[in-house]
């Protein structure tokens, strides 16, 4: 089934609206650099100037709406564009890469959330990235809690942030699915605790994967 | 092999550069309008406000050039865009649609002169484009007659156009190729001939490809 190789050094962080993404990610950034390796963090969709234009294009509120279809190619062409240019030349000089959303959320988003055929996206997977997270960290939070949280700080919401609860709640769902799925890879972090306490969940599960090594 | 299903109101036109579309397309448009059928022309990549803005960072020489998969990603973006919002609506209400460039371009331009997989792009063709046209007409032409052409007329020519003859030997190659193995759909037409001429045979095989009716 898996045909797509795993790369030890890229690390995924995954996760729903409001689950706490950004605080642990700056956690895993240093504990990363603690040996003091290069670490390089960075974001999908996104990641290269082209792959931003992108990103506007499928979050913007205000450009016309994507199909599911249309938003799922634009997904991947943003992570093809990502991979080639920042993702695998980081890897082939030995940094870390440490990715704000990965492969996941598009099966979680536009597979879940929009019922794409996940063959489909499987099919994008092995042929246009070609590689997987060595470890993918999900922040795991209840959806009304994570709106909860969202709402609070987001003036602006982007146009998926705009979604209904249903969609969130079948996001949610694929996220777990796919970690079920894949116990090796996958380290389910229950993001409903303060921001500290799972920043500090997320790098002992970090170091433990590690191995203490 | 071909379970994309053809629609007998879709016709493209695809061809290189230079082989003198614009005239055909205004001629195509003629004729089958000349029956009191709605006529709707348009053009790939684009057709809508979000496939033309696809387009846009497709094929402006300023921007961070694609890598080869995600220039593929964001032909089919903006490809099931204009399929599901543009050219699926025209068909549904019994519009003939003359689209300037179709799914074949991809095989030809991404899969031939790229080098990338044609499964993949069968695969994308069938998961997201979902139907072919009924006519295809191919406007052959050589290269090298072809750039001296477009040389004469765009001041700036476009990514795409700044490819090298090699790459488009190897996209007219594999047009050839996609023509010979499905003759029922495919008319090539020899554009090395007078705009004029070339049109009224384009028209002559669109009149005959209808059976007269």
């Amino acid at each position: 089934m898996n045909a797509v190789p795993m790369h030890p050094r890229l690390v995924s962080l995954e996760g729903g609206e409001g689950a706490g993404k950004t605080t642990v990610l700056a956690a895993l950034q240093a504990e990363l650099a603690a040996r003091g390796d290069e670490v390089l963090v960075t974001r999908e969709p996104g990641g290269t100037p082209l792959a931003e234009m992108i990103r506007d294009l499928l979050l913007s509120p205000g450009h016309e709406p994507p199909a599911a279809e249309t938003e799922l190619l634009l997904m991947f062409a943003a992570r093809a564009q990502h991979v080639r240019e920042v993702i695998n030349p980081a890897l082939a000089r030995g940094a870390w890469v440490l990715c704000d959303r990965f492969t996941d959320s598009s099966f979680a988003y536009q597979g879940g959330g929009r019922g794409l055929d996940p063959a489909l996206i499987e099919t994008l997977e092995r042929g246009v990235v070609g590689l997987r997270p060595g470890l993918t960290l999900l922040l795991d939070l209840d959806v009304a809690q994570g709106r909860a949280r969202t709402r609070g700080r987001d003036p602006q919401p982007d146009r998926i942030e705009r979604e209904r609860d249903e969609f969130f709640e079948r996001v949610r769902a694929a996220f777990l699915a796919r970690a079920a799925g894949d116990p090796v890879r996958f380290r389910v972090i229950d993001a409903s605790r303060a921001a500290g306490t799972v920043a500090a969940d997320a790098v002992a599960r970090l170091r433990e994967w590690r191995g203490g090594a």
